[in-house]
């Protein structure tokens, strides 16, 4: 490591919401409580822990209730959950969430897709949702999916994105996640628009949220950090997904997302062996392989020992091949 | 796409050398031959076609010479080859290829282990081939490898890698690929390195030489654009691989490489979808599934038709989970 960046950098681990609610199977509720707990030791500034929506639409998250009772909350650690409207907010303040996390699209069409609203329509939903929230103890975060591209829709323009913000802090939410929703985001155009939204609404706190489905989710988180965010989303193991794109990667890697910020001389508050060892025992509870990288590879500061060989003069052939 | 850059870039794919020579199977020679017939017209400014190395030590490239006498050369794209020691600079020669690649790593552990021999009977060898090669129509570029670190010596100081840059350049070699041998490589070190290097050595011609085994290949193939580079190895579906990260994954995936620096406004030359229909033959090539993630999930700029049941109004549940 050659240089030392010093902007602290807070990751919120969303792999127990936008994780387990595309897994085929169900995961325990147990498994979920112990994962959780689990994660809240490793320095992880906030936990999405599930999503108080209808166990119709998403029955892998029907234990909302439970896994927010049934975990231990450390002090320190951020608890937040998704929100798709009034009633979800209502459970979720009923369980003492310390944050609700709306959602709606930048595009018109992902935005009925997703929540079979209009965009005004979720504006208005927000206000309500707003109007109930205010006077609890809980903050208020709202998540623009398909910031960076809609799979329906395509290219969205800067205008429009800097206009919902607008519309969010009139209704009182100065927390803002940008989500690359189908993994559509390129560094240049992150960088970009990074830079415009911080120079726009320099008081907004804007959290960063990418997928891995073309490969460009770690360059467009270093793209952020350059353009100024230092909060992300990440998942452990890289789980999640996008329905639109099968077979490809989900959500950025935690661990390998931490790996790299640290290698950089990043400070995230995490201890990334503690949460490589969580990752470890990720594929048993999901029941597959997991794209996340480290966890296979190793850190970067990972040493070998010098062949055998080498010191013997042993006769074993040289390989004559990496480069 | 909101900006456009307009530095051209080259792309080597190395698929037929680095990617073939590891895989647990020998791909039929009229295979390794159509596929590199194929990848030359897709726009790459060159191809590592083989390795003319000892065939007891990597029998995936045995063959060598039909290879390179078997394929249809394209006008405008260089085949090179990696050489390995003097023989193999004749062998190579003889086949009439553009460029001949040598190869010693940064680190004096991993040159033994992968050569048998110390880093300066690695630079003397250089010199025996440079005087053999240099009055044949072949030009000469040398690869060093380990250069972001070295799996056994870990770090390795910038110093070095600048010292033996001026060692090649005195041997009349100004051609120099740095390589990430083990994907040892962050962002910001490739940045600063990539800096350093061009600015101490503005007339060589730097190729730089990424793989993806901790997640950060596309990262630093940005970092090193940043970095003010613009010749990349890579690797068609990301093939290739480490034998120090089982399961980890292998070289940059050349299509995936190329669709991020085309979304970000990039010149590679490569005609991306013919690139793309290459890759998706290429795991019933190699028997297996490979790395690269844009052939599964489509380019970014790809439109998906709105859902049916939006228009009509329809009973499909919302689904309130993206985000």
């Amino acid at each position: 490591m050659e240089t030392k960046n010093k902007h602290r950098l807070y990751i919120n681990e969303v792999a127990p919401r936008d994780g387990f609610q595309i897994e085929p199977n169900f995961v325990p509720t147990e498994e979920k409580i112990k994962l959780i707990n689990r994660l809240s030791r490793t320095g992880l500034a906030m936990i999405e822990a599930t999503s108080f929506t209808s166990p119709k639409a998403i029955p892998n998250l029907r234990d909302a209730e439970e896994v927010m009772r049934g975990i231990e909350r450390v002090p320190g650690v951020l608890y937040t959950v998704l929100v798709p409207n009034l009633k979800g907010c209502e459970r979720a303040i009923a369980c003492k969430v310390d944050e609700i996390n709306l959602v709606m699209s930048a595009s018109e069409t992902h935005n009925r897709a997703n929540l079979r609203m209009t965009c005004e329509q979720s504006l208005a939903q927000f206000a309500e949702i707003v109007k109930v929230a205010q006077d609890a103890p809980v903050s208020i975060n709202a998540s623009l999916s398909t910031t960076f591209g809609c799979p329906f829709d395509g290219h969205i323009p800067t205008e429009r994105i800097l206009h919902l913000v607008r519309r969010l802090l009139d209704l009182g939410i100065v927390a803002v996640t940008l989500c690359d929703t189908t993994g559509m985001a390129n560094p240049s155009q992150v960088r970009l628009l990074c830079e415009t939204m911080k120079a726009r609404y320099p008081t907004v706190k804007f959290t960063m949220h990418f997928h891995n489905t073309r490969g460009m989710g770690l360059a467009n988180v270093m793209a952020a950090v350059e353009g100024g965010m230092w909060r992300f989303d990440a998942s452990l193991g890289g789980l999640g997904g996008c329905p639109y794109a099968p077979g490809a990667s989900g959500n950025v890697c935690t661990e390998d997302m931490v790996h790299m910020l640290e290698q950089m001389g990043y400070e995230t508050g995490v201890h990334l062996d503690a949460l490589l060892e969580v990752a470890r025992d990720l594929p048993a509870i999901v029941g597959h392989e997991v794209p996340g990288q480290v966890v296979k590879a190793g850190k970067a500061d990972r040493k070998y020992p010098k062949p055998e060989w080498l010191e013997s003069g042993g006769g074993q052939a040289a390989l004559a091949g990496t480069k």
